[in-house]
Parts: C-alpha cells; structure tokens; sequence
C-alpha cells in the first residue's frame, strides 16, 4: 500500500493533512491560503449542500445571490463588525493590467485605481443590508428569508485544508423581520437546523449553545453554535446563527412602516455553515486506515471487487454483479463497479479504505458457485460472508446500521471525553491528561474567560441550551456561578 | 396595474431592463457593474445549473473547485490568453486594513501589500492547468473532466443586468485528454450538449457552428458556439466550446507518459454558459405583459387564484384547491395557490403575467357549482373553462404543450429574420431594415471581417457545423469562398 498514512497517535495533525491530500479531498493551491477543492471531496460537499439546502427550502426559505465585492466604507458603518472583519481581508485596488513598457509581463495600470477599494466579503452582512434597505417599507414586505451559496475570503496567516483557508465556500442566511421575537425564533429555528443536519447525515453529536461575549459575531446580540468534538480532544465549532438585533438596520438605515403605520427599524439574523464541516466530517470519524465516511454523504455507498485470475472468471463475475448493482440503485443506493484489470484486490480494498467507502462487496468464483458474497464494513473493518440472494436487502440495512453506528461512536466518545471539574486545578490537570469537553462553572465575566484562554489556550466553546440552573464558583475567579459551561481548546 | 412596462416596440432596450426589475429577476448593487441576483431569478438560474449539472454528469464530468484568486504572472504564460483575458480585471493588491489614523473608518495598511498581485479570475485556464501539471503523469491519469461552477469578475465598462456585468455567475468545463482527436470530441460533445439545453429547457433554437479566428477565445484553436436570435434581430451567444490544443499545456509544462512511455503534451478543451442564458431566455420569448417561462425552467409551473367575495365562498374554494394541488404535485408539477386576501384577483392576474408563469388556475363559487375551472396559458393569453375533474391531466398536457409551441414560435421567428444575400448593398439593407441573421458569403480572411464590422457592426456569429459548401464570391471583397456564414449584430 503506497499511500500509508501517519497514524493519528504519532501525529494527529499530520494524520489529518495526510488522509485529506492521499484520499484525494482537496490540495494547496499556488496561492498562499487558498485550496483546490478535488472531485472526490467536492462530491462530499454537494451531497452537503443538497441536503442543507432542501432542510433550508423546508423551512420557508429562498436562495439569492449578492455581489463578491464591498466597498470598503460599508465595513465602518455597523462599529464592532469593522473590529472583527475588516481587517484580514482582500483589498482591490486597481481595474486594470497592461503590457509592463520595460518588458516581459503585465503590470498593474496605475491610470485605473479604484476611487474606492473594494473588499472580497468576508462575509456579506453589510452588503445585503445596504440591498434590503430597498427592499423593505413595510411589515408586508417581511420577513425576507434569503440565503445565498457563496465563496468567501478572509485572510488567514496559519492555514489548513478545510479548517482554516483564505477562500472558503460556504452559505449565509440573511433575515429580516418584523420583531424581536421572531427573529430570535430564527435564530434558534436554524441552529436546530444546523444540529439535525450534523447529527442526522454528519453522524456528528453536537451541543448546542450560547457563545459568550468574547466568541460572539461581529456585530451580534447572541450568537448560538453547534459544537463537536474532535478525536483529538479538541472541539470544532461547526456552525453558528446569530440574532444581530437591530445594528444592522441601523447602521444602513432600514425601517419598516408596521401595521399601525409606525416606523421601526428591522430585526435581523445570520447563520452559516462553511466547507469547514468537511474538517468536521474527516477528523470525528476517520482511522489510521482512512476515511470513514457515513453512508448519507459518501459519493458511492458500496464498491464492488471482483477476484479473478482468469478473464472467463471476470465475465461471469461481472454478469453476476450486474444483477446486484440494479438491484441496488432501484433501492436509491449509489455503487461503483470496480473491474479495472490493472490493478488488483489488494490495492483496491486498501484504496475504498482510504476512501471511506461504507460497504465493500467482493466476488470470487468460489463465491459464484456457493451463491455467496463477501461483505465488508469500512466502519469496522469487519467482514462476513452471506448469501448473493437478497444482498440488496442486506446492504440497505447495513448502510443503515453503519450510519447509526458511527453516530453512537462519536457520541460514546464524547461522553467519556466530557469531564465535570469544580476547581482550577482539576480544570489545568484535566485540559492537559485527557482534553474534551470541560464542564464547568464561570462567573459569565469576559476578563475571566480571557484569563483563562491566555493560561491554558482553552475557551468557552458554548453555555449549552440544555444546561441545569446549579448554584456554584467560577473554576478561576470563585465568584458566584448559576450554571455550568463548556470549556475546550478548540480548532 | 402598477408595474406597467415599455413596451418592445417603444423601446426594446428599455423594455428589457423594466422587466428584469419589475419581474423581481436581478438588480444592480451599490458595486458598479455588480448585479443582485433576486429570489426569483435565482429560482431559475437554480433549475437551469440542475439541468446543466445532470447533463456534464451524465456524460461523464465530476465537479471541483479551483481559486478565485490567480497569481498576476500565470496570465502571462499563455501569449494570446493575457492579450485576451489580463486587461480588464480586478486586482487584488493588499491583504489587510486597519483604523484611518487621521480619523473614522478604515483605510488600506500600506505594510499589506501583496508580494505579487493576484487577478479575481477572470476564466480559470491558467489557475487549472497548473494544477493539473500535478495530476497527470501518465496516460493512465487521462482524461481529466472537471467542471466547476463559480462566479468570475471582468470589468466591463458597460454593463446590463445577466447580459453583461462585472460579476457573474458560471459554470466552466476543463479538460485534458492523452490525444488531439479526443479533445476534438469532447469539444463538440459540449457544444453539443449546449444546444440540446438551449433547445430543450430554453425552448430556444439555437445555431451551432465554429467562430471565425476574430471572435474565438483567447488561446483556442477553434471555438464552437450557440448562437440565439433575440426579438429585436439581435444574435446572442449563449454558449461556447474551446478546444484549445496543447496551448495551456505548453504554457504549465503539462506532459504525460504514453503507452510507449514518450512524453507529450496534454491536449485541451474548456467551455462554459453563463448566467447570461438568462438574458437570453427573458428576451427570447418574453412579451409586453411580461416574462414567458418555459415550463421546464419556471420556479411554479401553475398559479391558482381563488375569486370570491365572502371568507365562506374562499374557503370552499380552498378545500376544491387541496385536492388539485395534490394532483398536480403527484405529477410533478410546481404550484403556487394565492390566497393572499389583501390582493385582487386582478392584481393577482397581472402579477403573475408579468413572473411568466406557464399556467393560470381561477376557480370562483359558478365554477364550484358547475365542476369547471378557468385555466389561462401565458405564452398565448388565451382562456377556456374546462371541467375539473381530471383538470391535472389537462395541465400536464398543457404544460408540454407550451413548452414546444414557445420553442416553434422562437424558431418560426428565427427562420423569418434569416436572410440569404449575394451583394453588399444587399446585406447592408438587410442589416439596417430587417436585421436578423443575415447568410453570405464570406472571404475566409480576419481582415474582411474587421472591415465589415468597422461598416456596419456586424460580425461573423458562426460559421454553421452544417454549413453545405457552396461557390460564391465574398460580399464584402468579392474574393471566392466555399462556404456562407452566419452575420448579425449581436449582443
């Protein structure tokens, strides 16, 4: 097996960037941050994009489009959305090239400098706001439930494939309404959105949550996230929704009449989720092995190998196989038919590996003439011998169990890596032996929080929906606490 | 009704861009030349890109994604691509701002600037064949079928909503193959590809032919094309096919082992449609009520608007509607029902007009009592009461039936506006009193054709694939020539 990984007790890190260069998911590109994003990883991606966006459609709303470029003075309109995005970013300044007088090459024009720069959005807030300004007078004209599938960039020093790029694609949600209360039931609406989709097709428990003030959006009131955990230890923050109040509408001037003819400015939210999830989707899953894909998302579910020596064998393999791969996609379920002669099973088996194939079938002659098939699982590596005759029906429920299996894995794993600590230094001892998640008390004071990311790197990844009113002390400071919240070091 | 357009005649240009806005398809953004695609134009692009989508996939493409950013000095590589692509661009400069110290707001941090420039990409040639030089080695990693669909930015002075803007949306093919002749083939299994689209979900006939070398892709050694007649006898290139020889693979030092082991360059093709097939469709068929959708692309295939005076009279109305809808959705067809009681039935009439959708459904208390129901074609404007009963029957038929009579009513258009002439006066009274195609004689050379343009801004559109050959002496110079091709002023 050419394409050996490192494994991930040697190098978690390393671990990562091999499986996603070797399973051929996306590259470096020969620009400084940005990634090419490879067939057989962008196949994972639209089969993300398809599900989020039918879960989108279902939930009331429509898709749009709004330019790539803003101009750099919409930055400094909402105050704390300039501190938090337009710094890192892509600036163009110029319209034109022309052929460089001295020689070879071209050369920026200085003749076409842009009276005003403009920014590759980082993200598209002030832009849309700057659009709804016209499209919004009165309470009949909300709520707008726009999202849009974009690119963005944001200027990254350290980068890494999926987690962290300049350019990154992903689809922002941009509503507007007519009230605080239904805006902030948006803002929830979508974060379950969110957890379903993550939980449901990622095979990915998250908790969902507040963010505290200092992780907050640019420009937010609240911003609520899914968190997940790594097996590494470390939480992945995999989406957030954000209830932006009024600062948006305020900073581009939009007000709606309501019923009564009363003007007010227009409640908004946000809510995203990037090619970040592919990260997600590699790191809480995958093996020393490979990938290990859930059935829901992988680009073929099942691949076919046939073992022969002789070309007569692969003839009657082929014809046997055939049969099983119509009976297979009429159940919806999508194959490959491996029979390239050059290569053989090893390789082959060893390759569906790398690439996360959920179910790998092998046929032989000896299993033609006994009428039986061999079936292996990616998530367990483990294989039986059954019956060719309804192996159809069998593999439909196994792509079942194998979804629900890697689910209740990373949930497992999860909840041994979840640890209550009620003092600093079980707080310190903990972050360092074991990781996870860290449940504990917080006296709900920013400079706390900053004090404990500048010891120890760990921040609050949420203050979870779901946590208990429970009287206690801040771990750092040992004020007074009313409920617990989750620490982690987080990508 | 409010939304009053110019009519064609009046004012085919200004006609045009009312429907776009008033149509709620596009509108331009606060970024010059940068357009807002709205919800429901969106709608149709999305139903178009599915199309499309199925269509590379069924012939054998996978999609990726390549940068949006490409580094100044790739454009360089590729002698006719840089005279071609690298002039009217945004140029990406620096990568940070920072507070104005003199005061509010942000301004560019002169420390930020950039080592080497990078282009938002205008076309993706450059960016993906230098990726590509690392995927191919041998023949066996041949060919190569990527597509990706992105938005690319090229700064044009003059721009109109779809047809014309600094940013837009497409899709865009890149392939590499081991031999001259596959390449070949694949150029024109797109085009072919393209029209069959154009013809059979546009409902608009479409021309394919080569492009003459003054209108060819920079870098091509041979552009084949669709080209569309508008209402107004103006042709519009709707799609384009490149093969591009071993340019780009000279340009990226792209080789491959053959069979034999000997070096040589990769051959290439690209091709691509843009969210200008929407300008395309719009001014193919549309009419001074509005916009006429093919059923094959409208977001709602049916309206139904309910007539009534009395709450009572509505909600028997609606329970009649339930069972409808059913109907139609189990065939597969899109319905909107419009119960909204703070609109007329008229206003409801004109407003869907003007959206172009395919089918109207009124149903009023007369027709519940005799079992009938009014059902209104777009594409014509004509009326009937038919029985209700089996009414999803009746509309499916009738939905095909629209989508080919908008087709014929396109073709009956273009055969009318096609004309043959032998002379140059002949063409140049064409040309101004008819407009339209005009099929002549042509002396091969890129001079003549500047020179006819310079005269009278008529170019060669194409130069038809089914061109029969045919002696006869060039309009223009009176030189001999073999074949007639394709003029038009164009869009």
């Amino acid at each position: 097996m050419a394409k050996e990984l490192t494994s991930r007790k040697e190098n978690y890190s390393q671990w990562y960037n091999d499986l996603v260069i070797k399973a051929d998911l996306a590259e470096n590109s020969a620009v400084r941050g940005c990634m090419v994003i490879k067939p057989y990883g962008y196949a994972i991606w639209e089969k993300m994009q398809h599900e989020l966006d039918r879960m989108f459609k279902e939930t009331g709303h429509v898709n749009a489009y709004f330019p790539l470029f803003i101009p750099k003075s919409f930055f400094s309109k909402e105050a704390s959305h300039v501190e938090g995005f337009a710094k890192e970013c892509a600036v163009v300044t110029h319209y034109r090239l022309k052929n460089d007088p001295n020689g070879k090459g071209v050369v920026v024009d200085p003749d076409a400098k842009l009276e005003e720069e403009l920014i590759v959005r980082p993200t598209s807030e002030t832009i849309i706001w700057n659009t709804y300004k016209n499209w919004i007078h009165s309470w009949r004209d909300l709520p707008i439930l726009c999202n849009q599938w974009a690119n963005v960039v944001r200027w990254e020093m350290r980068t890494r494939l999926f987690l962290r790029t300049a350019e990154f694609l992903w689809q922002e949600g941009h509503t507007a309404h007519a009230t605080k209360e239904e805006a902030m039931e948006e803002t929830m609406k979508m974060v379950n959105v969110y957890a379903d989709f993550a939980e449901n097709f990622l095979a990915l428990p998250v908790i969902k949550g507040h963010k505290s003030e200092n992780e907050r959006f640019a420009g937010a009131l609240d911003t609520l996230c899914i968190e997940a955990l790594m097996q590494d230890g470390k939480a992945l923050q995999a989406g957030t929704s954000h209830f932006l109040g009024q600062n948006f509408a305020k900073a581009f001037d939009v007000k709606f009449a309501d019923k009564e003819g009363k003007l007010d400015y227009v409640w908004a939210t946000s809510w995203g989720v990037s090619t970040r999830l592919m990260g997600a989707l590699i790191m809480a899953h995958s093996d020393d092995n490979g990938l290990v894909l859930p059935p829901k998302l992988a680009p073929y579910q099942v691949v076919i190998v046939p073992i022969y020596k002789e070309m007569e064998q692969l003839a009657s393999i082929s014809s046997k196989v055939e049969g099983i791969i119509k009976a297979l996609r009429a159940k919806g379920i999508s194959v490959k038919y491996d029979d390239n002669d050059a290569k053989k099973p090893g390789w082959k088996f060893a390759e569906y590996e790398l690439k996360g194939v959920p179910v790998r079938l092998a046929l032989g002659p000896r299993d033609l003439e006994n009428g039986t098939i061999e079936v292996a699982r990616r998530d367990t590596l483990t294989k039986e011998v059954v019956p060719i005759e309804n192996v159809d029906v069998y593999v439909a429920d196994l792509l079942e169990e194998i979804q629900k299996t890697i689910y209740n894995k990373a949930l497992e794993f999860r909840a041994a890596s979840t640890t209550s600590v009620n003092t600093w230094e079980e707080f310190k001892e903990v972050l360092v032996n074991k990781g996870g998640f860290i449940s504990a008390h917080w006296d709900g004071t920013p400079e706390t929080e900053q004090k404990i990311k500048e010891e120890t790197k760990a921040t609050i990844r949420c203050i979870p929906l779901d946590a208990v009113e429970e009287e206690g002390k801040c771990i750092y400071s040992g004020k007074p606490s009313k409920c617990r919240v989750l620490f982690a070091i987080a990508y």
